[in-house]
């Protein structure tokens, strides 16, 4: 294929923790363990002297009563004096960190950085968590009128429901493919398979979603090491390479939006990562999108090229995105069963293409992969960062 | 003078809100407040077609029970579909904003975007607001002993004292000296004089630390234009330039410093700014500092080089930095005086040293000034952000 584009950086490694209900491992451990596998990974990489920045994204202050948490990672990662800094779009923090990542690279100023996020949230009551999380909507108009996440995403599936004729059954098939990705990822948080039959009959959260249509609630932490395309040999036989960049905005209330179908924010930052790549949504081998509640990949599908307008139903009831799919969606087990520790999201996106575009994805790799696509949420939508990668076929 | 590094970018406009106690105005209302400020400065921008992103910095999801604020930003300013993000380490947030917009702008991907900064504080009691500021020291280590940022202050004023010296009575030196400023700011907090006997004389907050040596908590908001060297003609004729950027780290905890009279960020911040500006201390003609307690501008003085190790005391005593000493520090008034809505801060002392530099200062104008300085530290000194600016005399 044709790259029309030049990288703009390059991944020489990768790491990622565990995901799931970690107690007694604060966000600072969690981001150890992660940044302890991509070290292993690299060992050509002398992390004090050739690591030179970290840019993380974390959601909320609130789980832990802590801001100011990016010298806290410099320091417990044993990189201290790089400098460090966080980065907030609501779920979309460590994708903007990707970001932020190939801007300083790009810059010149910083030739190897870490990105990544974390987010510690289990040990919080579900009242608490959803507050934080709901701070990531509007508060004067939204917040405060009892809207919560789960709440606003239902009004979507509806209208796309109503407008598209998508069914319940459909979005239920998301689930069903991404727990079975699970099952072949050691690090998912929810490995077990379920049926379309569990999640049609599971308690509803906010009408049409139910309990198994919704991501589910994780600590963890992500990280990956981007150097500037010129040094990455230095560290790496096979590196891979990100190519495009996009980020796109909306306004924060879906009260203000003309349609709930799509999501400008979504087709704004893929246009973006497309025309920067020189690629169309046809050339994408493989892709991980935020399935934060299965309507929202559907949705994704379709913002991103993958299909029509209102066919985001039925291309999952074709197996178009299946493991063994034309373009397989979420292999990791996505948001909704490798789990969502929302600051984690973009970078641990990343891993997964990472993985699979360097054949190091176990049991769930597949051959012939060359273009990975990443797509990160904040909010309902008034955030969303894509990136696109260039690997090797494996 | 010889300046050996090239600008990196440049500052076409400025905007601040009024600082203070600004009842029933939220955040956003503030930011747009400083934005139309910088967009009537620069006429010749058109905000729609021309501003490509907004990075802004703020600190603290907490005061106003929201995060994600960056695409709320864009969209109360009219700038949407303009991406936006959020930057976080602590009160540095907005200085590391202006770092983000240079890299921005060095990457090439932009080459017009705003940086920003704002916090609404007072609406909260001031238990909440201790509360929510000490999320910036270390929870496990700090808040949860009970460590406050007076009194991790205290430490180091206490610590100084010792090593050198240093008498309270040149603490509220400093204090005099940045109400004095702020009396000729019409945006300050607090405009009214000080005498030293008024510093000494106020309750304890933290012994050694008085009432008068504490910053203000306040509400406001700032914002900077940033653009390419190459485009900034086409928007004014008095660019103020960018020629370093410097971001250092340390541990987040006191209890793991080596020193507490010195703080290494500072100095490694400082450091990186020179080199890249090709400047040394005694280059500079007038600074903003972070002056979030009296002995705070007193350690600066040292860590960047204006005059030896603990000769900060001496230093305020000889009236080098005053409005018409050798090197004006805090012209603004500071955070002392002006007021320090933690987020709103780095920028804020970047607006200051642009109307320095382009002669719009009003009644603390003074002539003969042509390299600035912004020092804003995150935290008890665990980041450090350190700007030097290029511009004209006046």
């Amino acid at each position: 294929m044709d790259l029309k584009g030049k990288p703009l950086a390059a991944v020489v490694s990768a790491g990622l923790s565990k995901f799931g209900k970690r107690d007694g491992f604060s966000s600072r451990e969690l981001f150890s363990e992660a940044v302890m596998e991509a070290f292993e990974r690299c060992p050509n990489l002398d992390p004090k002297r050739d690591v030179k920045a970290l840019i993380v994204g974390s959601m909320s202050e609130s789980f832990e009563h802590q801001c100011h948490l990016a010298p806290i990672m410099s320091d417990w990662v044993g990189m201290l004096p790089a400098p460090a800094l966080r980065v907030e779009v609501a779920c979309a923090s460590s994708g903007a960190a990707i970001r932020q990542g190939v801007f300083a690279i790009l810059s010149g100023l910083y030739d190897v950085v870490i990105v990544g996020g974390f987010e510690k949230m289990t040990h919080r009551t579900t009242a608490e968590t959803t507050e934080y999380l709901a701070m990531a909507s509007d508060f004067p108009f939204e917040q405060w009128n009892g809207a919560t996440f789960p709440g606003l995403f239902a009004l979507m599936a509806t209208a796309h429901m109503y407008k598209y004729g998508t069914t319940e059954e459909q979005m239920a098939l998301v689930a069903v493919k991404n727990h079975h990705n699970a099952t072949l990822n050691p690090k998912a948080h929810m490995q077990r398979e379920i049926t379309v039959e569990q999640v049609l009959s599971s308690r509803i959260i906010a009408k049409p979603l139910k309990l198994f249509d919704c991501s589910l609630i994780s600590d963890g932490a992500s990280c990956a090491i981007l150097t500037s395309v010129e040094v990455a040999r230095k560290y790496t036989d096979s590196p891979v390479y990100i190519i495009g960049s996009g980020h796109g905005a909306d306004t924060i209330g879906l009260y203000e939006r003309d349609d709930l179908t799509s999501l400008k924010a979504t087709k704004m930052a893929a246009k973006e990562a497309y025309e920067m790549a020189g690629l169309s949504p046809k050339d994408i081998d493989i892709a991980e999108v935020h399935d934060c509640f299965t309507i929202a990949e559907i949705i994704a599908y379709e913002d991103l090229g993958f299909c029509k307008p209102g066919d985001g139903g039925k291309f999952i009831e074709d197996g178009t995105p299946n493991l063994d799919g034309e373009i397989p969606v979420n292999t990791s087990g996505g948001l909704k069963a490798k789990g969502h520790p929302v600051g984690a999201t973009g970078v641990a996106q990343l891993y997964e293409i990472y993985l699979q575009l360097t054949g190091q994805a176990g049991k769930r790799q597949v051959d012939g992969w060359e273009i990975g696509l990443t797509h990160n949420l904040g909010g309902s939508g008034a955030t969303c960062i894509v990136h696109i990668y260039s690997g090797h076929k494996y």
